[in-house]
Parts: structure tokens; C-alpha cells; sequence
């Protein structure tokens, strides 16, 4: 039954590829005020081709930044399930700009992937839905669910106000279970059951030590040099065995057990190493690179900055340092009490001669976990592999989406996680792009989810 | 006999620091190319200076990069002996300029100092001899030594060109010994003797990590992070005793006697915790501040940089990351071989994972040291008392003048270092400034110290 509704998707698909790049091609850089008519367009964009497929009730939501794109279709009748599908239109920034090899906002298909800011993270996914419910109204003239489509513009900042409007609406959002495609597989054409995601918190440590840059001739030898502080604060908060040495860190988390170490060494991973153009790869000791990245936490620092950063030298003790940290969190851990271990133990080893103070993220999230053996979570594998016609693999991921923490805090409903991202599309970096065996496999692979979820 | 000599600086102490003003105005600013038109402007008014007061074959001398200033006076006679007097003209660029509280080329009197950029660090101090040479010239219609006046454009890009210069001209700079004010009393209106200066090396450390910045989802626990292997190789280098970890470091540091502890120990120093703005000091241990600033070599990262420098969270793995390192170096110790063992140890220390390079600085010297009872020098301290009517002190300085260790090494001549400046000076910083006592007082001392060593 799914026949004329794939026929339709392979017969429109240089419209649908036109349509994606329309999408693809505004700047929706939610982070940076200066594309905030950018961010209404692309809002725009999703709410009149919802309207024009059927969805007549979508609408732009407006909140205390970017819009939030809401629809509803119950065509499906009552009793088939109603899903929440969730996905973003707002963009990472594009910049370095000079490092891409074309236009970030034009679009571009060369050697079977469309190169474009978004194209995987997330505009390209959730086009792929608007498609596929296209094709079904376009043919069967229903869908096989009812839908609640909820597409926000402000994940790459956070998602704030999506939290309020969730906890604050929890009747216009309550479905049976929420479908969210913004994430990946393992490897290109390898169908892949991400059955959880890594929690997240972070904060930022800046040492002061002396409230002028002093010339090191002078004060050199009587006044500590905060650069110098701040790495002996942040050697001592991870080994050189990537084992993160803030007590009490590992304290909840929850241990990796032996089925699902199995699982995640079956899983056909990417190489890290070549994708990241290393000689080597790390991890914690006793734990294989898959297994920590997958089901470990993590600690990086992710920029610092501190004196003199010209050409040449500059003799100088510089008057501060800055470093920015954030943690990826396996299930049983708590990002506050995370974030609280982290702080004692900067305070505990600052030395002396310098102030330090500790700015904490306010955003962080719990790790997310669903059973694999879940019903729901068994047809996405059966509809994965039918389309990709591969046996489906079953992992973890290290990425966090917090909207996945919030929809399971608050209503409590079943999560499908139905990504078709690979691990070469270079999400947030300069080329990102996408897999167009992705696009086509990835649609009908839901085209078999919605037909077996409302059967 | 020096009566009439101060007498005309106390009548003309107006007219001086009109011309004063008129000198710092010019925005000599060595390192950048903006500013070439300046650099010259600087020398003419140097040159015309003491052509005006009787030097008269004064000239700029042409060099790769901006002009010498140089000049002889031989009118003191054939048993007067010849000083090489060395200066710089140029100055350290101004910014952070917000930071100013008036402008740094517009010479401003307040509560008793003369703030502009180069007030102390050096055209203040040159200045005060150009005016002691009128003086002398305008009153007793000689001076009581002969002086060849070389006035650098270059010392604070490292005064490569002098280099060069002072090894191929030989015959032109030779002097029985050389007077140099670019340095400071260890106290407003203390007279001090600066018998020793530390000499100088550096390098930078780059990390390179992966080839693009990393999704910390994605690759955490997998890929090792730029900035942590950054900073175990700098904590690696320093403990919090402030001892530097380097094997061999301290093999060649020539020890302080218990007769130099005991001069350092007695020199009223600065409160360093103050004029630093921070709650203590720190230093080596077994050490003083004082010890450790004056007779102890140090190790400082000037500047560190790598991943997201921005506001809030970007969370990545950064591709790379870099740090700039001076040490500056005591009698005994050979800048290359320290180089050499630092390189080493960061090789020698490096985790895996990563790909780490270190670019040697090119410019370095060695520690300078006079004995402190040469009568050049006892004579240097009676001519301080005498003006200040304050006992000298003698210290050693933890500030490196490259050309110090060339005039000794190239020239075997003992060096006076005749300085001026005070801890509060801010060199290299945001508001420089330079006291009106050493101004007036320095120049008396200039007096007493010409007629002292010309008889």
C-alpha cells in the first residue's frame, strides 16, 4: 500500500530537490540577530507549504525570539496514533566562511551529496517530512497518523523558549509518541537505531591575576601568571588517560553492560580517526573509542584565550585567562550536580595569587535512554531496513537534544529518534552536506514507519 | 662647579618640557608599518635637537628599517673620556586604547607625572640628556666628556638592525664605557644601582589536533582535545611553587651570593601585590618575590589561544591550539641551550593523539652583570645620592636591554645603566607615565654623574 505514495516521491523528486534548496538557501542563523528576517522566511516557508499539502491549521507561534511552526492534521481518525514531530529551521552560523568550497546558502550537489549550511542539521530532515506527507495526501489523500508538527527555530541557542511553550502547553502537544529526525546513522546506508543520547552541561572558568597586563621582566617571579594557573586548573581535571579526574564525577553513572557493549562493538562505526584527520585516536582507559563516545561521559574544553594572541611576542604576564568547558552525560547523572562537582573542584585547586570565578551554563540536560526492544523502536528497525535493506544496528550517541530530555520529562511519551544524518556531514563545520541516498532512503523509510505505526 | 649647569635646567624647565611634549607627541611607534612616516619624524627631531646645541655632525643613519640617530661631541679634549651614550626613540604601540585615560600622544601633566606612551620607556629618558647636554653646552660652552649619542628606532621589535650595525662599525662606536637610561629605580626618588639584567629566550607551542573543529557529541571520547594536551604540556613545565620542571633548567644558573641577598634584601621594593592589583605574590620556592624578580630566571606563557572565543557555548573540539612562552634568563644560563632543553621537554612530554610543533623565537641574550663596586659605578651611585640626597640602593632586574649584553660582548666596555623610572611607570601598558621628580632630579644626577667621571 505504500506503492503510488514512494511512485510519487521518485517522480517529483527534481520538484522536491527544488523545493529543499529554496529552503536550504535562507540564512537562518538563529544565534545572530542580523538574519532575524531570515529566520521569519524560512518559518514562512514551512508554514505555506504545510497549508498547501493540507495541513490548513499551521501557523507561525511567536515566542520571546524566533517563531515556532505549528500544525495539526487528524485526518487519520481517532483511532489511529497521533505523533508529535519535532524539528528545527534555524542553522549554526557558516563561518569560517573561507574554508567552504561553495556558497553555504547556495546549495550544491557534487558526488551524490548536497553541500549546503543545514542540509543534515536539520532543514534537510525535516524537508524530507514535509514530503513524505505530501505524498501521501497527494495520493492516498490521508495520512496514515495523525500528526502534531512542531518545528522551532532556536535549537542551535538552546531551545529555551521551546521548554516554556512545552511546559506551559502540555495539551497542544500531547500525542502518543514524538518522531524527531535530527539525528544520524553510524554510516552511510547502515540504518541505525539511536536508542540514546549523551546529557550536557558546561561552564565557563576566567582567572584573574593582576588588573593590568605586567611586563614579565619586572613582575616575573612575584606574580602568578593566570594563563599558567588556569592550566594547571584544567590539567587537573582529566588525565592524560581521558579519565576525568573531578571527584565524585563518576559517581552515577550508570555502567555500561555487557549486551550493550556487544551491541555498540557490532555497529559499523565510522573511522574517527581518518573523518578527523588524526594519526591516532584516544579514549578513557578501559573503554574503546566507540564505547566512550557512545556510552562514557566526556569533558572538553572547547576554547581558551588569555594575554597576548598577535604575530611575534609580547613579554607579558597577562592580566587573565578564559576557558570554556562543557561535559557530555550518560543516563544516571545529574547535569546540576555534575556542574557542581566541577565547580568545587576548580575552587578547590585554584592556586593562590589569582581570583577565579566560574560562570555555569544555564542550560544543560539529562541524558536520554530508551529500551531497544520498545515496539515503537522495533518497527522504526523493521521500516529502516526494509528501506535501506540492511539488517539495522542498535547505539548510542554522544550528541544531546534537549527537547528529547524535556518531551520525556514532561509527558512522558515514547521517543523514535529517525535520523538519516552520516558521520561525513561535518554538522556546525564549514561543508556540511548530506547523503542523497539519504534523502531518498531516508523518506521511504518513514513512508514504511507511518504505514506501520497507524496499521 | 655644576651651579650654573642646574641653574639653566631649573630656568628652562618650561621650554623643556614644551619640547618634551613635542617629542612624545610623535607616535613612534617601531612595529608598525603605519607609522614609518613618524618613525622618521622622531629622528629628525632628535637630529635637530642636537644639531641646534652644538653636536654638529649629528645625522640619521639609514637601516633596513628605520633610521640610527648618531652623533659626536669631541670638544671635552684628549684626556676627557669618550662615553657611548645609547637610547630609543621608538615606542610600544598604545592599544588597547580605551584603556587610556588621556590620550597616549598628547603629553598630559596630573597629581605630579607625565602620562603619554614612551614618557618613561625611553624618550622621556633620552630626552633628559639631550637637555643636560644643552645645559652644559649653553652655560659652560663644553661638556666635561666626549659622547657619541646613538639613538635606536627599533628596540621594542628587538633592535636586529643595531645588532648588525654595532658588529660592523666598530671603530664608530667604540668608547672607554656606555651610558644607557632605559631602565628604573626600585622607588620613586630612590637612587638604585642596576648592576645586573636577565637575558631572554622564547618560543610557541601550536597543538594540532583534528583537521576541523569537532562536534564534542560526536567525537568526545574518541579524539584528544588540542586545548588539554595544551595544557598538560605547560603544567608540565611550572609547578604551583613556582619552580620550573624542565630537566636541566637550573644546571648552568650561576647561585646569588649571601652578599646579594643580603643588597636585594635591603632595596626598598615595591609592594608588587599592589601595583599589580592582586591579593598576594608568589615566587619561586626557597626565594623571596624580590629574589626571584631580581636573581632568578622565570618561565611565563604571554598568551594562549584555540577553539570558541566568543560568547556562551560552542561545543567543539578545536582543531588547534597555541601558547607563547618567554623565559628570562639569568647569569650562567645560554638562551640557546635553554631553548633547546624546553623544546625537549615539550617533544619529550607531548601526548599522543595530537601533532605538536614549536617555533623557536629567534631573538634572544644573555643576562648582563657588572661588579658592583667598578668605580664607573660607585661613581654612578654618588651622583644618584647627591640628587635624590637618598643612599643608593643596588639591585638586579628582571627586564632584559639586548643591546646591553652586544655593547659587552662586542665591545668588552663596562655599561652604566643610568635609569630613571619608577614601578609605577605602566611600560608597555595603558597609561605610561613618568614622574616630574626624576625628571628634574634624573637630569641633576646626569650633571653631577659628567662632571664626576670627566675629571
Amino acid at each position: 500500500m505504500s506503492e503510488q505514495v514512494l511512485q510519487y516521491l521518485k517522480t517529483n523528486r527534481a520538484y522536491f530537490l527544488k523545493r529543499l534548496f529554496e529552503f536550504l538557501e535562507i540564512p537562518s542563523i538563529s544565534t545572530d540577530s542580523n538574519y532575524k528576517k531570515d529566520m521569519e522566511k524560512a518559518a514562512d516557508f514551512i508554514v505555506t507549504y504545510l497549508q498547501e499539502i493540507g495541513f490548513g491549521s499551521a501557523e507561525k507561534q511567536p515566542t520571546n525570539n524566533h517563531p515556532l511552526v505549528y500544525g495539526e492534521y487528524n485526518g487519520a481518525g481517532k483511532d489511529a496514533p497521533t505523533v508529535l514531530f519535532y524539528g528545527h529551521y534555524d542553522v549554526q552560523p557558516a563561518d569560517p566562511m573561507e574554508l567552504w568550497h561553495s556558497n553555504p546558502f547556495q546549495p550544491e550537489i557534487r558526488d551524490g551529496r548536497l553541500y549546503a549550511r543545514g542540509a543534515s542539521d536539520d532543514k534537510g530532515q525535516v524537508f524530507m517530512h514535509l514530503a513524505v506527507f505530501e505524498a501521501f495526501l497527494k495520493t492516498e489523500g490521508k495520512l496514515p497518523v495523525n500528526v502534531k508538527v512542531c518545528i522551532e527555530g532556536e535549537e542551535e541557542i538552546g531551545s529555551e523558549n521551546l521548554y516554556n511553550i512545552l511546559q506551559e502547553h502540555q495539551e497542544q502537544f500531547s500525542a502518543d509518541f514524538a518522531v524527531i529526525s535530527d539525528s544520524g546513522m553510524v554510516a552511510k546506508n547502515q540504518p541505525t537505531i539511536l536508542y540514546g543520547l549523551k546529557g550536557f552541561t558546561g561552564l565557563e572558568i576566567t582567572v584573574k591575576g593582576p588588573d593590568h597586563d605586567l611586563h614579565s621582566g619586572m613582575y616575573g617571579g612575584a606574580i602568578r601568571n593566570p594563563i599558567m594557573a588556569l592550566s594547571h586548573i584544567l590539567s587537573s581535571m582529566k588525565n592524560e588517560e581521558e579519565f576525568i579526574t573531578v571527584d565524585g564525577f563518576y559517581d552515577d553513572v550508570e555502567p555500561l553492560s555487557s549486551k550493550e557493549r556487544k551491541m555498540m562493538a557490532a555497529a559499523p562505526t565510522e573511522d574517527f580517526a581518518k573523518s578527523a584527520g588524526v594519526n591516532q585516536t584516544v579514549s578513557e582507559k578501559g573503554y574503546t573509542p566507540v564505547e566512550h563516545t557512545m556510552g562514557r561521559p566526556t569533558f572538553e574544553v572547547n576554547g581558551i584565550f588569555g594575554g597576548y594572541q598577535g604575530e611575534g611576542t609580547k613579554t607579558i604576564i597577562p592580566s587573565s585567562a578564559t576557558a570554556k568547558i562543557t561535559c557530555r552525560l550518560v543516563p544516571g547523572q545529574d547535569p546540576e550536580i555534575v556542574q557542581k562537582l566541577l565547580e568545587d573542584h576548580i575552587y578547590k585547586v585554584a592556586p593562590s595569587g589569582v581570583e577565579v570565578h566560574v560562570e555555569k551554563e544555564k542550560l544543560s540536560a539529562k541524558a536520554y535512554k530508551v529500551e531497544p526492544d520498545h515496539p515503537l523502536i522495533k518497527k522504526a528497525a523493521e521500516a529502516y531496513s526494509k528501506a535501506f535493506q540492511a539488517e539495522t544496528v542498535y547505539v548510542r550517541m554522544g550528541g544531546s537534544i534537549p527537547v528529547v530530555e524535556w518531551v520525556e520529562a514532561i509527558y512522558g511519551m515514547p521517543i523514535v529518534l529517525l535520523g538519516f544524518g552520516t558521520p561525513e556531514d561535518r554538522l556546525h563545520s564549514p561543508n556540511e552536506s548530506f547523503p542523497l541516498d539519504s534523502f531518498d532512503k531516508g523518506m521511504e523509510t518513514i513512508v514504511y514507519y507511518w504505514n506501520s505505526v497507524g496499521n
